[in-house]
């Protein structure tokens, strides 16, 4: 079966808002094995919602809209789907009733407007929203002579969601056709996004019955599996062995098959092993303390470190022999070596990241552009250090820098 | 004039992708005086790309593809227009000759359904791509019997960006009835959306002619102003004496009135005043140097810190006696004020940003939820500390600490 989600509101044609309720509602319609093959966004103008509802039933078999369910003159969700119906609404008294009940607890005036919140298209059933005002409403419905569902669902997001869970999906379960869909994630950092294709898509293509898509986002490429049987063995049988292929091919790369992020592994690893953490940081100015940190139960192998922005702080705070800075700059592979080795064995950690680096836009040399990013990982035996040339602006460019030292944590770790 | 924007691919009707052209496109129209009343997203489905043509061009003026350019069998945005307009396309063989040299430069053999990127829609201007392979096109013609506008941009957003200003936007101007427009935001940190709407709604509400938007973000609120007159210099007098007056209004929380960030605006003032900032980070761990190191520049006023995440680098790197957290416990009044003067001293910083807290899920105590944060400020003179109980999940609690320790920064420097 196909959906169509009309997502309603004039703040979504702006420059500054999106639709994203479509997104889980996707999620969830997959799930059941739904594709939603169309997503129309639009304002609240009456006779564009009532031409947008014609359109989406003419031609998906369940229509889905988000917003438009609220109190004022601006929302006509209810009214241009009955019009496009051809049938009219009628006034639910129990909603009216909870309506009265709400306004007077508050010691507010309930005006008249708000009371059509409780019209219910003929026909509709009503959903009731523990999570706001607006109801939502489901109809089973023909349409040109097909078979057609609809429901209209409140915009905000918390609403949505629990009416959607509660109330949607069990309705849909019962006429949208029994598959079991099985769904895994392998993740990959710091490598291209080619290079994954090239050395995953012969294997992928010889499973027609998963569908796999290859996603990029920052420092971070993810394979995702899903696949569709009429038991949910079979699916999954079929989803674990085609991400195992690929992930025995990508081995050198992947960081997780079961969701965590690239934090959350090493901070696995280092308390598997009883192992604790510092850091120095000179150019990501505290990025990799943030996004460890940013992990529940960190404190247990992250012990902290220091931000060395400016060079005196390198000697400070993490005891760089101030003329080896002066030797060979601070964005050098001894200063780096000396980050790690130095907060190491100031904080006593068992192993320690420090990192210095050019990420600009100012700040380039005639020997060191842009880019240019040193990275050491200490551990009281050996410190192994990592130049990086990397590409894109000052955000970027911290990022990967940030990704490429949880890399090499991970690597040790392993 | 009214506009459609119409993204294709595949990936984004999956839960993982979004369109985001539309925004940026959304913005350049506006200004132009062109209102966005429809988006529309589907897949790589060509007959579904030819009835969604056929609709868009029905209920706009100008149309706008995004996506579907490039040289694969999922590639049909050029084909479905052609055939949505009942004209052919005609090969330009000057652009099949740059992909010809292309592929030729990378030692690459070209294979024929390359080509198919040089295919023109008849009747259309080819717009050529500095940054990739697929042109764009554009074309005025006559749908229905009304005069319709249509743009073919690439999906990558570096693309669609340049193309679009480089060559749409003149293509417009020319054909939209001039309109000026003046635009200008309010950025205010730490307040309620409902406490700026009930502040500044009388006044907004007496400027009809002015279109103003209120956007809450993670601990931010905006107002955006936007106005359209035949001159631009009316636009921008009713724009600034409107946002003056909301600004006077709401002088006590907003940072910036010309789009400066929090940690741009705080940067700004220290180093107007010459002074030097520092940080020892406990549950934020790094949020606040990451911050302000995000900002290009920010060496100048930003000399670093410590990320004090174990209890025994507060004393180690920041210098807070042992006995103060034994006895007030690491998250309290005590050691926030000596975190932020322990570094401070130790660093020789001019002021310094101290903070504990319990970010949660874990850590909460009998007297101590998760939420509360002690926030110090010292100056060398005075040092002032803030407690405060916020809610929410450990990335918000983290995200509102850094938040406040800002706010409490500018004020001290207003």
């Amino acid at each position: 079966m196909i959906a169509e989600i009309i997502a309603v509101g004039s703040e979504m044609l702006t420059p500054y808002r999106q639709d994203t309720n479509s997104l889980a509602m996707t999620a969830e319609l997959n799930k059941l094995g739904v594709t939603v093959a169309f997503k129309t966004i639009l304002g609240d103008t009456f006779q564009h919602l009532v031409d947008a509802t014609h359109i989406a039933l003419s031609r998906a078999d369940i229509v889905l809209f988000s917003g438009g369910l609220g109190p004022t003159e601006d929302d006509l969700t209810r009214e241009a789907v009955a019009q496009a119906l051809g049938v009219g609404m009628t006034r639910n008294e129990a909603v009216v009733e909870v309506l009265r009940q709400r306004f007077a607890k508050r010691g507010l005036a309930i005006q008249e407007i708000n009371f059509k919140q409780g019209d219910v298209i003929d026909g509709a059933e009503l959903l009731p929203n523990a999570n706001g005002t607006a109801p939502g409403q489901w109809m089973a419905t023909e349409y040109e002579g097909r078979q057609r569902y609809i429901a209209l669902l409140p915009g905000p997001p918390k609403e949505l969601t629990a009416l959607f869970a509660e109330q949607v999906r069990p309705r849909l379960q019962q006429v949208v056709p029994p598959l079991h869909i099985a769904y895994r994630w392998l993740r990959m950092a710091v490598v291209a996004e080619s290079e994954v294709d090239a050395r995953t898509s012969p294997i992928y293509l010889s499973y027609p019955d998963v569908s796999t898509t290859i996603l990029s986002t920052q420092g971070e490429i993810q394979l995702h599996f899903q696949c569709a049987k009429p038991t949910l063995e079979e699916a999954q049988e079929r989803v674990n062995e085609l991400l195992s292929r690929c992930e025995h091919e990508m081995l050198d790369h992947v960081f997780s098959a079961d969701g965590e992020s690239l934090e959350q592994v090493n901070l696995l690893m280092l308390g598997m092993r009883n192992l604790t953490l510092a850091t120095a940081e000179s150019c990501t100015g505290g990025l990799i303390a943030e996004r460890l940190t940013n992990v529940p139960g960190s404190s247990r192998s992250y012990l902290g470190g220091a931000v060395v922005y400016a060079d005196h702080l390198k000697t400070l705070l993490a005891d760089v022999p101030k003329e080896l800075i002066q030797e060979h700059g601070a964005v050098s592979e001894p200063v780096a070596r000396a980050l790690a080795e130095g907060i190491r064995a100031r904080i006593g950690a068992d192993i320690a990241i420090g990192v210095t680096g050019i990420a600009g836009p100012g700040g380039a040399t005639l020997n060191k552009p842009v880019g240019r990013v040193y990275i050491a990982l200490a551990d009281g035996n050996t410190t192994e250090v990592r130049e990086l040339n990397l590409n894109g602006d000052r955000e970027r460019i911290r990022w990967f820098a940030a990704q490429h030292a949880l890399v090499m944590l991970r690597q040790k770790l392993m």
